[in-house]
């Protein structure tokens, strides 16, 4: 029967994609093409996204029209406002992520329409609404009333007005943007698989979004942002290179480090390396970037492993002022367009996804032994 | 990079694992070593389901334990029945069943401890919950009350009870019992891959199972069964097999048949045939039984294709009366203990399931043109 096994799926190879281009070796990551440094110096997260679904750059009108529809789908529907009122106060954000996309499809006209013109329909939705799901989690569990969005903002601009409640200035409003781009696909990753995964059954686009916002919860994925904010802040006045030493030698995994792909530079790392500089000196956190930097120094010449996408975005979104446990819910909001673009993608040529397992255990037949005798 | 290219993983092996072993070309399919005709002929679900997590059958003292357990973790949290009430009464089941269980975590006292103890505890509750569940999105669509689970009866028996509000006959429990045997496990299928790879993140086990729940619901999976039966009834008098030769003759594909891994009979369909057989007739329904059998010895004489476990579990429920948009949620109540036990294998020597896509897109880098200039 099987012929090649490889745990974790490490270099095999399980579809064609046109969207993300990745060099682990020489550390290029394009989607559709377009290197991720021209993406994150010259585009919008809105751009990034449009591109991410059709393969190409849009034009003024269509992204006019997808910042307008946008805004437009951040208007979440009532009864699934009611359904993250009734969670406990104390939920993780991104259980109540997976639980409201998953509602969400119960009150999307298009939920069971699989033709592609609904399924990009749902796409665009989606990544509106993850983004007012996490504001509005983020605003009921601390007993504040929910922000209605603003028509005439940009999407990472609405986010931190419906989370803060006070229209953000333009440094706040392009780091995030920044940040949504670098995060918005990469390949195969976890997240996106198990979407693709779920979607090659012919599930439905909720499905799948609900499996990669699970997936994406694990701290040695999405999770991974929210480990290093508690890393630092753990480590607080003290040496971060001495506690860092300490972890090594009780073999505790450093969060934020290496990459099943990536063996130089992530590039995305790059971009964030600088925000993260320039924010925590803007915020007064100048010392949370000089200890991340000195850990990343410390673990790179002990360890070879250079800092992730997770490991700068720890120290980005705190000197922004959000809450540690949003971060993975943030990541949730930019991929959400690589997600769905992934999906769309696997529809149009789709295959089961259906591995097989080296068998392992007990020889087979085992004597069925009747309950009274056993 | 990368070196294997498999669309579908078809023949990839992605893990070692003790649970399933199948011979697709002899039919054979044992569950951690002991053979499904055993189980199905022996056997009962809640046994099956201790087999299946702990890899033995379980003694008489441990069985009754867990019979016990399934009985009082039938009770739904107050809070998910609220939720399942809110749901609008068109609702898919399956749509419900995905949220439903997702938000079970947020009344987990257990939810966020990833201890092998407090894992198995979830994944013994989560079948039990998930039988529950399943009665209580049909009762409540149909504006009836929920039934409060009967402690004194075995996980089927309570199932049809909080379905129909009727204790049932020995007859249907043990039918219900032995379908929940047979769908129970079957190695790395698309949903209990997609709760690995979720589980692989090293995210929680409600988010694996949602995940699972999203794949199971596509129609190249668990929703076939569901379309089975609706082909069956659009059928009606008319002849079945000119009906299925006008499907193929217009290339629409038969649901029920063919299978990634069996090249011959599915063991699983050797059992529901009878079963079906015997229900059909007893049921006043032998003609749905007549037609399937006829289809299928079409299928087999025209295509080279057997029925899958799919195909004759469609007329097995519609004989014992069960609405067929609950097929494949009875499906999940089953196959929940096996993507647990295979959640709780991959938690047990985990690795992150990450494979690579051929990247067939424009080539890099493409030239960004300023959105003023396209």
């Amino acid at each position: 029967m099987s012929t090649v096994t490889s745990r974790g799926l490490a270099d095999v190879v399980a579809s064609p994609s046109s969207i993300c281009y990745i060099d682990g070796e020489k550390g290029i990551l394009a989607y559709r093409g377009y290197n991720i440094h021209d993406l994150a110096e010259r585009s919008t997260f809105a751009e990034t996204a449009w591109l991410l679904w059709f393969g190409q750059l849009p034009g003024a009108a269509e992204l006019a029209e997808l910042n307008r529809q946008f805004a437009q789908d951040a208007v979440l529907p009532e009864p699934v406002l009611n359904l993250l009122h009734s969670f406990p106060a104390q939920s993780s954000p991104m259980v109540a992520l997976r639980t409201a996309v998953s509602a969400l499809a119960l009150y999307d006209a298009d939920a069971a329409d699989m033709s592609r013109e609904a399924n990009v329909r749902k796409a665009k939705r989606l990544v509106a609404q993850t983004a007012s799901l996490v504001a509005a989690i983020d605003r009921i569990r601390k007993g504040k009333p929910t922000v209605t969005p603003d028509p005439n903002l940009s999407l990472p601009a609405n986010f931190l007005y419906m989370l803060n409640g006070e229209r953000p200035g333009a440094t706040a409003e392009r780091a995030l943007d920044i940040a949504l781009i670098l995060h918005a696909d990469h390949e195969f990753n976890a997240s996106t698989f198990a979407a693709r995964v779920t979607a090659a059954t012919l599930s439905d686009i909720h499905s799948a979004v609900t499996s990669a916002i699970g997936a994406l919860k694990g701290p040695l994925h999405g999770g991974a942002n929210e480990a290093v904010i508690k890393l630092l802040l753990k480590i607080g006045d003290a040496d971060p290179v001495a506690a860092v030493r300490e972890m090594l030698a009780n073999k505790v995994k450093v969060p934020g480090f290496g990459h099943r792909v990536y063996h130089t530079e992530d590039p995305r790392a790059t971009h964030l390396r600088q925000m993260s500089r320039e924010l925590c000196q803007q915020s007064g956190h100048a010392k949370l970037y000089t200890m991340s930097h000195a850990v990343e120094e410390y673990i790179k010449s002990e360890k070879g492993l250079n800092p992730n996408v997770d490991f700068y975005s720890a120290s980005t979104y705190y000197s922004m002022g959000i809450s540690p446990d949003l971060y993975t819910p943030i990541f949730a909001i930019s991929r959400m367009s690589g997600w769905t673009a992934h999906v769309l993608e696997q529809y149009a040529d789709n295959r089961l996804i259906r591995p097989r397992a080296e068998y392992i255990g007990p020889e087979v037949p085992q004597r069925y032994v009747p309950i009274d005798q056993r």
